[in-house]
């Protein structure tokens, strides 16, 4: 059960108003990187998860980012107060009212305006937030993974967004928030850390002659890294199609008429792989090719 | 440039046409751990990257998913045909139509099979793919976290599909899919830790004094873990509002009508929070929290 | 500032797991008369809400949804467990898993299923939540209005969903939720009622001879009632175009050419309303369309 | 069946062309308090009504917002005609091209010029039209009330559009289409009224122990008003999990094995909370919680 | 204006209720080749078509695709009472529910059914209309392309519905509605033709050298025909990149190849802006608004 | 299968970074006219086409606009380089920040720039890319049209977009991109004329009494010309409800009960059409009508 307490989680004190800046705060109140996003994103794994420690660290920090979206919120309303006032009486001329809604340039906040100048669940362009920026699987070792990047990215954003003010209390706030992100992170990532082995994730093994190919897709001047020379990789310089056998073409049928030759192809296959499993990287592009 | 080779990069054979089969196998082809997602994902990256190993990297297996999303598609479309013969032609009668309709027990893929049987860009519920899947930001360290995540993402969809059916083609080009996805994560956690340092990352440190601590904001019977114990973890048992300073509420105008107090104030907090740095945890409580 | 409580709002106890159920459930969490819905709308009222009074109202009763969604999303996880069990291992053949899958006879579940069986921010046809269901305007009688009108809905889906199981335990948790739809409707009707005058909402009067008009747009049988008959309704019978004068054309320009004979037109207008006010129903006809 | 008239229900003259004032005015074109989504949420409810009375009121509604939809579109089509041309013909510079196109200060605007100048089914930001925002539920005492407070919106919308303009011709015929909604409200009121009873909806009663509880689920200063005091109201003051006896977890499983235990803790809950229901208001925290 | 006639532009006679088959029907109320889709991509070049022939075409054939969509929308109604009443009263047993429920085998027609059994703005896989299907751009020659398109994909999957029942009052009236699309198509073909030249559209020519190229971007066994051999083709057939000349790479600041050039383009710009431009930064405010 | 050349299909040299024109791109980019609906359009239709010629066809396209996307994301990503470091860095004061963001005088090419600057999945007004777009049905005579049409409205979207700068470079490239639709707008006439007969398309011939009819739906001064005159037209001045008979309702039930009356009422309507089929124009309208 959730509780609510009067007193925002950080205490925010702006400047003037300026609905402008109150837009760009929309990017984070609505926004795919946003507090609602993070918080949703840990509340539908924290009803489902069955471990009682990551339950409780993903309800800890899904009922931190309601706070979050509280606070911005917050910011977002106090930093429209005025425009709102401008809207709810009939300006002096049509001028007039252009200059005001204009002065920071756009209109996504005009749209905002005209709905109150509450903060609506839209990002900083008036996109309506939608469930589809989730991306929770319901895996532990996947949720986990993309609790964190989701993190990096929040932080990366906090940070733009301070980069374009100088008002101190919006930047003072912001830092707080930006801040959360870093802790947040450390939290998923030493509980991903804590479950041994997380990879490669889930039962299946895979395929292990494809584990460790590098499909070199992009024909140019081609960049070595670690992601793929050294260690264990297979580099396959002209990747070809039809890549494990047959004719590349998709079929169906032939299983049904001729089921018992369907096994014998793939048996076929299968020991024709296992006889030419690259001894040497100069003879894998023939392998992963024919 | 892209150019195309007119065979699939893994030879396919499914067994009978099977429409509620097809209608899963859309979750890989337009639904959000799709192949389109994920080739999308790194093709947005590619295209503004500045660092030339990266930019081949994510270009080479931004290709690859196309390849993939071409063998995906060929697959429903080959256990569609049947199905759209049936549609095509009047059947008997209203009985006979539901009960090949609904052999797969759903209707999502009778929607489908209303658009002729092709593969529609939608997942296996009818939901129109959307880039708000996406979650490029154009930071490489947030970047490859979340390409990480999403590679992990995909082979558990792609290992729950392999257990929903037993026919040995299907399952053969999906253990191919789904190996590759593997192959990729490993090339994106080589790319992400050539970058050092790589946490925290952006340019802003953060406040320090929220850096390391752990909000214990859901109560009852707490769990601890490496997530919020041991290291340099602050736990704030009874988190309270207004963590640093300030009455907890949100306003405008203050810094405007006086911006000296704004800064006194600050100042005082800051050399506050500078006194009663917790030298031990007993005392941050009443630090984060009073 | 949120807390949370490890202990649900409301003790839930449901038989066997139940995928279909599951899905159905759904409706609630995300969908268009769910509970994130509900706390949404009020969540955003309330950080820009003024009024001391309602603002308290409304986060007390975002808080409330947000434990009403808390104790859906736990039913929804519960009743999957099992399903979900059967999506992680192998199962023996296709043809027992389309038999499990479908015992609830949809795909939608399937598709959740698909997603680890935790509660996905859906509909029950799998449709992402989306902030376009949110209609907070920003103005505390429209506002309001828009809350009971939402209670209702909630009731009535509850209501129905209550009618679709016979399940002791789901039934009664979903009394609960319902009941509480009631309470919170009664609060928003004394919040408005409150506020004296409330209607005609905001400032601007409106033009007195279309307040009280019934435009009869649908010709046949036409039925009478207290919504178009009584009181101070004028009963258009035979609706024109160009109501109130000119020749029911939108052009541009003429006003900037000849300011003047604007203002003389929309003057004589103004006129000729006054002077044919209609004094009997026969005469109305021609009053409106002329 | 639908019928339609050359010429618009109001005559509309604008001033000059003014593509940003055009921007503004899709909000009411294809925003969702605008005109499509008044025609469709009574429009859907029309096709389905049963009651004779009812069903003629929103057939005469719904033809009516398809006009007023086509008075603003015709008003958006008027006001961006020459800005139509500017992009149909090469412009001198670019510094004249971003002066011309960006004189109302924004961008969602330039994207409804390079699709033509028509109104597009978007609102002022650009986000396309969907039915997401219809809210009809197919009960009437619902679907009033629902359309009680979609015409405040529309009407409060309006008045906001109105006060950002002061060319005469549009605040004459937006005076006109604010009026209309002022009207429907009125009518909509009348036939939920004519329904009796009509609180609660529906045909379940709720749980009548809470049908009157107010949960003080925010905690500060309190604020207590018409809303929570008074009247039956039941004021909870530190409401607590579990409001209604068990531990306050969801499981799966006891029913199945136990069907019998589960309806004596039902029986002996509902003695308990006979024995105790609250004789005065001191006693019902502990009700309620326990 | 609109007007609405209570009688439908065709008589419907359905057989018993049949909740899967109304569910279908939704296809074509709220799916992308519907009758919304239908009646509003005309009507939104109706209200900005200058051509006053086009005009009135186009508001013709929108008005009667509004009165296709309440045929539609009725016989999803009345398809859906007897199952709309199951839902409104308790029923016997769960087993009994889904038995009913599903006897059409999917479950967007269940979540059809929790919103009370009218039609929904939805396609028959519960996914919400979206202005996103509407492609009006606001040039006739493209307009009328798009609705040809538009008409040709609606009789086809009306079609399609024709093939899925053997209920002769359904088949019938589908019949009458697929026929109307196709008199629209000859409609719109008519009104293309005269328009000429219609091909290539718009004003700017292109670049002649490829204008008649086709890209042979697919390899494997080449298929010709007519879209790419004889006539004027020149069939390119194996594409390179940097067609037309340079490095196929991007950068700004080119004026690499004529950096003088632009300077003085620039240089003359800026000149010619210094001469209109206000003298001094205390006048700009002045001018500017500021 | 795809491969990637790593340089562009054409090369792309632009001028100084321009944030605002930079956004304007992404409606080809992201839009519904753009390079990723146009070629996902393609490639959904290739994966499921029978006919070889072509499937090779739409997979040469696809491969095209898949290049083309990447041109259209290069030029983004290198017009917003210069604004990306500005953000990256604190700027030196707020006004200055605003100064910069806007000289294009719009924000959703600020929401971008939030997001690193990269080319978003987006259109010009910040709207995420959606399959909605795409409108393939998998029956060639249909989706060839749909091609055509897009293709049309591509080429206006880039002359409208050549239009609005004066760029060379920028112009030289939309000018290739452009031309390029006009090759394919010819493929595929050349592929649909190829299918003979192509209309009407499908297999069901229609009502032939409805076939030829035009329906003067909107009164007023009528325009007639090619689409509604000479020819075999019928031209139906005053449409009446219930056009082929019946009353002009939707029931169901009777059919059931009493299915001989329904056929001899079908029967007797049949007759009755039969003996007034109009000889001459002055009897149309009672006939279609009555």
């Amino acid at each position: 059960m959730f509780a609510h307490n009067k007193r925002l989680q950080y205490t925010v004190r702006v400047g003037a108003p300026n609905p402008g800046l109150a837009n760009l705060m929309l990017e984070q109140f609505g926004g795919p990187q946003g507090e609602l996003a993070a918080a949703m994103r840990y509340f539908t794994q924290a009803v489902s998860e069955d471990d009682p420690g990551r339950k409780d660290m993903v309800f800890d920090i899904a009922t931190e980012e309601l706070s979050h979206l509280e606070v911005i919120g917050s910011i977002v309303a106090v930093l429209n107060k005025g425009a709102k006032g401008q809207l709810a009486e009939a300006v002096e001329s049509e001028a007039e009212l252009y200059r005001s809604l204009t002065s920071g340039g756009n209109d996504s906040h005009t749209t905002a305006l005209l709905f109150g100048g509450g903060p609506a669940l839209t990002n900083s362009a008036g996109v309506p937030w939608s469930a589809a920026y989730i991306d929770t699987i319901g895996e532990p070792t996947a949720d986990l993974r993309s609790n964190i990047a989701a993190e990096v990215r929040a932080k990366i954003v906090y940070e733009r967004l301070i980069n374009v003010t100088d008002n101190p209390g919006i930047k003072d706030a912001r830092g707080f928030l930006m801040t959360r992100e870093i802790a947040h992170q450390k939290s998923f990532e030493k509980a991903l850390h804590a479950i041994q082995p997380n990879f490669p994730q889930g039962k299946l093994p895979g395929k292990p002659e494809f584990t460790n190919a590098y499909f070199n897709m992009s024909k140019g001047d081609d960049m070595r890294g670690p992601w793929n020379q050294g260690g264990d990789w297979k580099f396959i310089d002209d990747p070809q199609p039809a890549v494990d056998g047959g004719d590349g073409t998709a079929a169906a049928g032939m299983y049904e008429q001729d089921v018992k030759a369907l096994r014998r192809w793939r048996h076929a296959r299968h020991r024709t792989r296992q006889a030419i499993q690259p001894p040497a990287r100069s003879l894998v592009g023939n392998v992963m090719g024919v």
